[in-house]
């Protein structure tokens, strides 16, 4: 169990810091810079929720509790010795991936298709999303990047490239169910 | 034409990506990672909208727009094959460039010049100002990055460089012209 | 002494920039990076300081100029060439970071232990902190991967590690002294 309590240990002055599983990795680190990025996209929901009502709220709240499973699947190195840790490790799975979709799917259903990309923006719920979305995919390319050393769960890139669309989606209905979406006009100030 | 409609495709979901071309890259690849900032870019924009009235959110959208140009602009790849590609290929031009800076020249004319830094914040327009201001800077960082194997437009790079000077006086304007912003003192908590 | 006056000057349209020092860099050289990354981080306290009061707002106004001293300090290399500048060369000091240490610790006296991590967000402010922690913590990765060229002022990267846990704890204090921050639920949702 995780206890927050003297906060600051002065432990990574130095520069390098402790992983899941206790092993010492530099603080740019791809992995850490992977889940660092997570938590500063979970920073971003925390102001979206501030203008989120509802179904919306409760399910950004339930976005932000997965991001911190994704964190600690991220945070935890050696997949392939996940058996032999003596308890069940805790990782991203398929299921979660597929609420998204599920959710995707609804918000999307009433949604115009669009002939043109969105300027970012609209409503206050709206820009936030955009935001959101937007970190997703940093943190999204940090993930892929670890990826290359071929010990990341893959449900997790899944889980962040639909967390994306899923901003998107949502950003979309927050601005009156895509009505008052701006289009993009390409090179309309040329 | 670009068209949005199902949003997620799942052809992502390996981590690797179609650029405008259809060339199949890294999602972390640089050329991504500089269109993706330029999006992240776009989303603070549509904040500070959210601030701003007039003249600035008139001028605000139509950077946003010109941010799509740009994007489109670094999505394509082998500029030298331009001519080849059977349409007129959309990039950024120097006349958007000159645009900003006639807007910085008109916005900076009143504003006392200063001896130090400003601390960013203030109004809440100046403070989302600053926040893109240094995300434009980080987009450049990207531009520039990508731009050592030679495949980038110059003209999108000035783009960003101008636009971080054109947020850093519309940022003073929103802090009465400037008279409200704060300077670093420099050592002053040592 | 700085000088803002034209502001855009056209010399970074290449793509290179000027240290401190006068020697000139990429712009995304990890050094740039790194001060880059201290103006973002600046813009998000920003925007806390929107929300902030009397104390808590001082202490952030506090804290922002902290961060020019830093960042002259890190866009400032061959530290140990210091003593032949002819003037003191602006360097974070101890005191700043164990000013920011005893500020935690006042923070931090009333607060209950953590049994799990926080959902970032909460009260605006809190929300806002929470964002700002993240980015503390992009900086402060950005300056230990500088770092490993041995030419970085140890008390710089001591003060973004203790910020980002000042942060933390400010946070909780604006969630009603933490008893309405929300805990992760391992594996909730799955
Ligand atoms: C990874 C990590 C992070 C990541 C990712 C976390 C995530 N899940 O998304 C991020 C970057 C978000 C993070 C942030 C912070 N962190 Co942190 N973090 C860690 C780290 C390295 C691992 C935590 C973790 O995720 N564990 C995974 C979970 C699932 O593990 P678990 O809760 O222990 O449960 C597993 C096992 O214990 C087991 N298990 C559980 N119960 C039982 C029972 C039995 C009987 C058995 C057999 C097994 C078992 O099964 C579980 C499932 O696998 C720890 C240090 C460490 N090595 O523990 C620090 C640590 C907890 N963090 C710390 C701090 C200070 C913070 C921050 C405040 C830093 C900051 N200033 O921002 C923030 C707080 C964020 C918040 N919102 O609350 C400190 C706390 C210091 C203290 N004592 O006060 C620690 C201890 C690091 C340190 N030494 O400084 N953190
Ligand atoms: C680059 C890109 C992005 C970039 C940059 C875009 C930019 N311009 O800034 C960014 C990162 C912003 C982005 C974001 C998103 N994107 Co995108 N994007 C693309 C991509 C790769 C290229 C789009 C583009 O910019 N084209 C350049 C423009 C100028 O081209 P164009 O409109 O086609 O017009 C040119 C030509 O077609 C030609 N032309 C036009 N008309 C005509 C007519 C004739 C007769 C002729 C001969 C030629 C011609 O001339 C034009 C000028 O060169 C496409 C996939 C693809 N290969 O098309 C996906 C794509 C459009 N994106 C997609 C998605 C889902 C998104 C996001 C929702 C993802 C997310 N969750 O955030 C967001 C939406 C953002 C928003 N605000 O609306 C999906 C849409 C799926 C669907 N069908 O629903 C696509 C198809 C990718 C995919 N397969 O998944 N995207
Ligand atoms: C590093 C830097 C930044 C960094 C970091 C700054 C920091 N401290 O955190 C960041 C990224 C934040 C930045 C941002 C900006 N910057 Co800048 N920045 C610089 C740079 C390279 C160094 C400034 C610095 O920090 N100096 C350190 C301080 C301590 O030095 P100092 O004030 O000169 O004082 C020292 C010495 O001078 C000496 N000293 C002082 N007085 C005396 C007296 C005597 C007698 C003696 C002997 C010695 C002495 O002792 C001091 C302590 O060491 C300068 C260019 C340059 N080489 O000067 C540009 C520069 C000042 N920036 C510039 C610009 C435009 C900006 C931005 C507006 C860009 C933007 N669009 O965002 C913003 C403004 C930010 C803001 N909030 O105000 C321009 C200004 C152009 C103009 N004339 O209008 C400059 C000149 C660069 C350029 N050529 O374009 N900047
Ligand atoms: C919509 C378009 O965005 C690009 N794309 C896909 N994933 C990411 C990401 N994580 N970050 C930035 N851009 C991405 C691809 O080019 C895709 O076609
Ligand atoms: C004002 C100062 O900011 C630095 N500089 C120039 N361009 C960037 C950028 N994109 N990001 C961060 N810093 C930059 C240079 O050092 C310049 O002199
Ligand atoms: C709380 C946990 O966060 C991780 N950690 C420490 N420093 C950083 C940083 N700058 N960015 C992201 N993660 C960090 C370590 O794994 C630490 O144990
Ligand atoms: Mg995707
Ligand atoms: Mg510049
Ligand atoms: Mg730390």
């Amino acid at each position: 169990m995780v206890v927050l309590n003297k906060i600051y240990t002065r432990t990574g002055d130095k520069g390098d810091t402790a992983l899941s599983d206790g092993s010492r990795v530099a603080k740019h680190d791809p992995r850490v810079e992977a889940y660092g990025t997570v938590d500063e996209l979970n920073a971003t929901l925390g102001l979206c929720r501030l203008h989120a009502a509802d179904q919306l709220a409760a399910r950004l709240s339930v976005i932000q509790n997965d991001l911190f499973d994704l964190g600690a699947d991220l945070a935890r190195p050696n997949m392939e010795a996940d058996d032999q840790a003596g308890y069940p490790v805790l990782r991203i799975i398929q299921s979660q991936v597929e609420r998204l979709e599920q959710e995707i799917d609804e918000m999307n259903a009433d949604l115009q298709p669009l002939r043109s990309f969105i300027l970012p923006g609209g409503s206050v719920l709206a820009s936030h999303l955009h935001l959101s979305r937007t970190v997703a995919r940093r943190a999204e390319r940090c993930a892929t990047e670890l990826a290359r050393n071929g010990d990341v769960n893959q449900a997790a890139v899944r889980y962040l490239n639909r967390l994306s669309d899923w901003l998107f989606v949502a950003a979309r209905q927050a601005n009156g169910g895509g009505t008052e979406d701006v289009l993009w006009v390409p090179g309309a100030s040329r």
